[in-house]
């Protein structure tokens, strides 16, 4: 397997050329002083380093190793804990988390790139940090002060690992039905019994704790409340003066024999009267979680999109090293016996497809990241627009990077033939290790289904326009541009629109419309986003310096609007024909 | 995991109602004795019997097993020697072997079916049996009636299995590269020397001797002949008498780890001044293997095919069964606290892209299947026409089948949710198990770039359009039809006609044209043959007498119509946008 070497030159073109970065954080007091441009490119560049020379070197014996369990016990795959102690020593984990528990304080556009280079160098590791981070930034929204003084400076850390227990047997898509209960203790705190599956990082050896952030229904004289509530649930319970004490009732049944991802430990958790303390209010656990799972889908998509990057490098560096028939354009023609397998078309659409995804879904997943700032750090209208986007594009940026991560994946394996097929080559790894992307934090159908469903039609479109219309606004402005594009991008804005009203309207008298089309619909509506970003890429490569960067920005970018924009519409196609089709057949008869 | 069961009542729709399969086998004089109807009918129903009862409930183990490797033999995973002993006992692996040599005589039209009943039991188990059959038929049709008398007969038994050797090293998609070398010896035969890589069966305890079927050059004093041989290397010696005598210098180097098929042994073979016998005429050994590829190409499509069935049946049983949620359409809703996930649109849409494109899929197979039994056993035009369909569909079956099914288990493992990536429930076992059917047998883009260059540009288009208009006629003749579906058949066609002219053209000037375009135009043509098969269908179930099966088809055909013949025109599109935009980024860049 060929190394993985982090994109900075993409980075640095995004976050200064494309985005401006800088000129954002400028506006945000939280930013201003802590952040700018060098900063961040030498963050990255450590970043780049730790993955690339200490992380992606143990992900190929991760998955042939997987994970241990022993007496309860999880051990992860050689190497990681000694590469995630590096991740501590940097204060990586904390990276974007709250000063004022230890956190670094970066922005969230920064953070993601970072992610992206963890989840390019190993899925699996990454994950281990992303959790913890995740389960931080719950903390930090939601906990009382006490919680957070006590647990968030060892999380932000990284020497106490994090956890989201979700899922029951009963209870996956639909969290209604869970049975976990919490009985309240004389103290203020709860009693937590019950079980869960499905946990990523429920337990491991990476840490000396893991604080799970657990689902949970509170228990009266009258059973279980209907409403669901947040706890937080250490693996070890804490003692006052911050050290650790006595083993809590939290333990790992099992874990998952997987696909994939096998350096990461799923875990069956039980919990027999275990100490937990409540996160939020009462009977508010699933709106805390989801403040959780805005970052956490963002980072999920971020797995997509580093195995995608991955899958790129290795499929191409495998394309330019391999010799294998005589091109077909003589002029191609090396001479040799056999030329590169670049010179086959065939080979280079496949190896299009993933980089002008690549490029553009960095760009979009960046953007997601800012918009996040934007609403954390920003003030008056610009947090609440940035809110809004955020709603609208967390779901797409999910189940888009992901799905379109994995099909690279596929990709890539097809450009390396039989090799791609045969483990120690690593291509069919990343096959595996991001197939769960697509399922995990909410299935792509659930994300499309809160795209559609709750973001855009519940409030009639509102927050989709605004959008569409800031973009367009956008577009009009960008110089250097081929005209083409630029129109056909408008063009696929604009029946973008056309067709969201339309599911607005059809949705009043056909019930199954939206969740029929919506995978569709969010389809559509990612190729239509990848365009804006290639718009917005082609327009600042044409502004720098650097002609050669210019021209391959120029060349990916034609390749995506001729060969992957119509995609759009082939999608939004399918969105204007409806759920009835879908619906006829008797359930029997499925 | 559920059990598999196969398909036997679409089965016997198709080659009754639909293909009206015995009428073609009265016309030849091989089938015209040796079955019908009944015969047909109860094969399909003990092959059932076997698969379902005797080699589907060993699949899930011979994945976490794998084959053996130990002191230079191969042992398979527990119980496949007992199910291939069943094999071997029912005759099934000379299905439709020669009958001068102890095979059955049965049709391809039959046996594609059973086939398909294999794969979607146990894709590992079914390919032993494939490619014994494959290379029966490669020694039929081309090796010395002394060969023949003294291997057929066990191959066709099965008690010795068959293999093709053809990769090495540096020789992949492109075999004129490889190195394996032929000497003539003074009795006629040649000691082979070499090695091989990627060998399917290349060595198994399941039979008695392996018999391979080597590419190799023939040496002279000027080196290496530059045309390729084929020879017949048999592992153990056989004996004029037919008795086994010495080990031949045939010995497996080491298997190959590989992503999924674990329990199908691929091999490196070393041959060591091997004895082995020619194939056909010196210099002329691709073109014999030609002759296997065509059915084994087919045989591969079916293993796609088969894991989407399997995909189906286990995607739609864990549907039904899998409460979550509550419908979104009221009238649906049970009143219980979750219904089923049938309600859900979304997964329905899964299960229905699954199962419209296997029942097509399969009316595709057999088609193709029927050609073939046309060109060896019909005579004058019916069989040259026949001949020419085999060449342009077989490329498409192989590839669209396999690209088709393995996207399908995708779906299915999506279905299932988190327990789709969890290795007991075998969703996650059909996509690794049927990933490798896109690149063994040529890679996918090898099939598209055989029938765009050579099946059709080649001919100017001549077969093609002689196919097409076959098909034309034909759709004009079908009664009880929604003219809608019709049409929208015959435009797409009409499509495919003006699409491939503008290729056979355009590559006059556009080297990489047809390098560029092959997979989409393969992709194109692949939904408006299924559209055609969906007329039929949609014909046939209104001739018959039960309603509820008409009801049925008709609801799954329209789906197809409308939710994915646009796709037809998705890749079509995709064609005319031609090659430039891929071939602009040079080869550095990459």
């Amino acid at each position: 397997m060929n190394g993985y070497k982090a994109p900075l030159a993409d980075m640095r073109f995004l976050l200064d050329d494309v985005f401006n970065a800088h000129s954002y954080w400028q506006t945000m007091p939280a930013f201003e002083e802590a952040v700018d441009l060098d900063t961040a490119l030498a963050i990255l560049e450590e970043s780049a380093k730790l993955n690339e020379q200490e992380v992606a070197p143990l992900d190929r014996n991760a998955d042939e190793q997987g994970v241990g369990f022993e007496n309860g016990l999880v051990t992860t795959p050689d190497g990681f804990k000694q590469a995630y102690q590096s991740f501590v020593e940097g204060g990586w984990v904390g990276l974007c988390g709250n000063p004022d528990f230890g956190g670094m304080g970066m922005p969230k556009m920064l953070g993601v790139l970072t992610d992206e280079i963890g989840y390019g160098a190993s899925n699996a590791l990454q994950l281990y940090s992303s959790l913890t981070a995740g389960a931080s930034l719950c903390i930090n929204a939601h906990a009382s002060e006490a919680l957070k003084q006590r647990f968030l400076p060892n999380l932000y850390a990284g020497t106490w690992t994090g956890a989201m227990d979700m899922t029951e047997p009963q209870a996956g898509s639909d969290l209604r039905g869970i049975r976990t209960k919490a009985e309240l203790q004389a103290d203020g705190s709860y009693q937590i019994s019950g079980s869960k599956i499905f946990i990523t990082s429920g337990d491991n050896d990476l840490g000396e704790n893991v604080i799970h952030l657990v689902l949970a229904k509170v228990a009266s004289e009258r059973g279980l409340s209907k409403n669901i509530s947040l706890f937080l649930v250490p693996k070890i319970n804490v003692n006052d003066d911050g050290s650790l004490g006595a083993p809590n009732g939290v333990t790992v049944g099992s874990i998952e024999h997987k696909m994939g991802l096998k350096g990461s430990a799923t875990c069956v958790m039980n919990y027999d009267n275990a100490q937990g303390y409540l996160v939020g209010q009462e009977g508010r656990g699933l709106a805390c979680m989801f403040t959780m799972m805005n970052y956490e889908r963002l980072s999920i998509g971020l797995q997509g999109l580093g195995a995608s990057e991955m899958a790129y490098q290795l499929a191409s560096n495998y394309a330019k090293e391999r010799k294998q028939g005589v091109a077909a354009d003589k002029s191609l023609r090396s001479g040799e016996f056999s030329d590169s397998l670049l010179v086959h078309a065939d080979v280079r659409r496949m190896l299009l497809n993933m980089r002008a995804f690549n490029e553009a879904g960095r760009a979009l997943s960046m953007y997601v990241g800012l918009q996040l700032d934007l609403a954390n750090y920003a003030q008056g209208d610009v947090a609440i627009s940035a809110s809004a986007k955020v709603g609208l594009l967390t779901p797409l940026a999910k189940a888009f990077l992901t799905d379109r991560g994995f099909d690279n994946t596929v990709h890539g394996q097809q450009v390396l033939g039989g090799h791609g097929f045969i483990r120690e080559w690593g291509a069919e790894q990343l096959v595996r290790d991001s197939r769960i992307a697509q399922i995990y934090e909410g299935t792509n159908g659930i994300q499309a289904l809160d795209l559609l469903g709750r973001k855009v039609c519940a409030n009639g479109g509102r927050d989709l326009t605004e959008f569409v219309d800031e973009l367009t606004a956008d577009i009009a402005k960008l110089e250097h541009l081929d005209d083409e594009f630029r129109s056909q991008t408008l063009e696929a804005f604009a029946r973008l629109l056309t067709v969201s009203n339309e599911v607005i309207e059809g949705a009043k008298q056909e019930p199954n419309l939206v969740n029929g089309v919506a995978v569709d619909y969010l389809n559509g509506f990612g190729y239509c986003l990848l365009a804006y970003f290639w718009l917005k890429m082609m327009a600042a490569a044409n502004k720098q310096d650097d002609a050669k960067f210019a021209t391959k920005k120029h060349q990916v970018g034609h390749y995506f609007f001729i060969k992957m924009l119509p995609l759009a519409h082939h999608h939004l196609g399918q969105v204007v024909s409806g759920s009835n089709s879908i619906m006829a057949l008797s359930i029997d008869d499925f």
